[in-house]
C-alpha cells in the first residue's frame, strides 16, 4: 500500500525511470516488510524553469 | 475548502474529468456537510512511464 | 491505480471517512470505468491553525 | 528545509515565477528564521482543464 | 485559486503561521494578479524523525 | 534537488525510518546520477483509518 513520490528534473528516459521504481520498490518491501506488489511509485519530472532553489530558478543555477 | 486531488492515468477527455469534479464535489459536500461550492477537485493526468506498480512501469504492465 | 486525496478540516469520526471512501472510490469506477479494487483513497486532516484562507488562518475566520 | 509548493493556472512566464520564487523563499526565511538557502519551491503549472471549482471545471467557469 | 503548500519543521506557533500565511498570501496576488480571498496556503509540520536530507534524519543531522 | 515522499501506515518506528531514507538517498543518487547531498525525503504515517483501498478503510481491511 506503500505509495511512494519522486520529484526531480525532466529528462530521464523511460529505462532510468523502470530501474528507479524497481530499486524503490525493493528497498521498500525490504525494509518494510511490505510486499512488492503493494507498491506505487509515481514520479513527476519538474521543469528546472518550475524549481526553485535559494530563491533562483533552477534553470538559471543549473543550466545544463 | 476541502481539497481532492485525483491522479490517475492520462487519456480521459474534458466531458469525463467535468463529469468526475461535479461528482466528487457534491458527494464530498452531501456526506461532509460542507458547501459544494467551497471544493477543489484538482485533475492530474500520469503518464504510464511514470506510474509503477509492483516495481514494473506501468506501460510495460498495462500496455494500451 | 487512480489515487485520490482528500484534504480537510479536521473532525470527521471514522464512519463519516469509511462512507467518503466508499462514495468516492465508487465514482471514480463508474465514471472513469477503472475497477474499484485498484483506488486508493488517502484522507488528511489539517487543522484549521494550518490552514489559510485569504490570508488568514481559519481557526480565526471560522472559529467554532 | 523548507519546501513549499504552489499550484496555480497554467500561463505565467518565467519572469514571473522567477519573481514568485524570490519572494516567497525570502519572507520564508524572514518569517520561520530558516535560511534563503535551504528553501525549495516547486511550481505546478495546472490547466484549467484540471482543476474543478464548486464542480465545474475552471475552463468553464473562468474561460480566458 | 492558487494553492501553497508549505511542508517545514514542525514547532511554530500559531502566530508565526498567520504571519507566514498573510504574508505568503499577499505575495502571491500581487505577483501573480490573483485576488487574495481565492489563495489558500496549507501548512504541513513535519517531524524531524520524518525528513531525511542527504540520507540522514534530520532529528540526528540538526539536533535541537 | 530531488524529493522522494513515501506515505505509508504508521508503526514504523525511527531506525526503520532512517534506514528506510538511507537506502532510497542512495538508490536515487546512484539510478539518477544526483548527489546524495541534495535529496530529500519527506515520511508520511498515514493512520488506517485515513487509508481506504478498493472503498474500505484499512482500519476495517487489514486489522492488525
Amino acid at each position: 500500500m506503500p505509495i511512494i513520490r519522486v520529484e526531480m528534473f525532466e529528462g530521464r528516459d523511460r529505462e532510468t525511470k523502470q530501474t528507479l521504481v524497481k530499486s524503490l520498490t525493493s528497498e521498500m518491501a525490504r525494509i518494510t516488510g511490505c510486499s512488492e506488489g503493494s507498491v506505487h511509485v509515481v514520479v513527476t519530472d519538474v521543469s528546472k524553469e518550475d524549481w526553485g532553489i535559494g530563491g533562483e530558478l533552477a534553470v538559471t543555477k543549473f543550466p545544463d
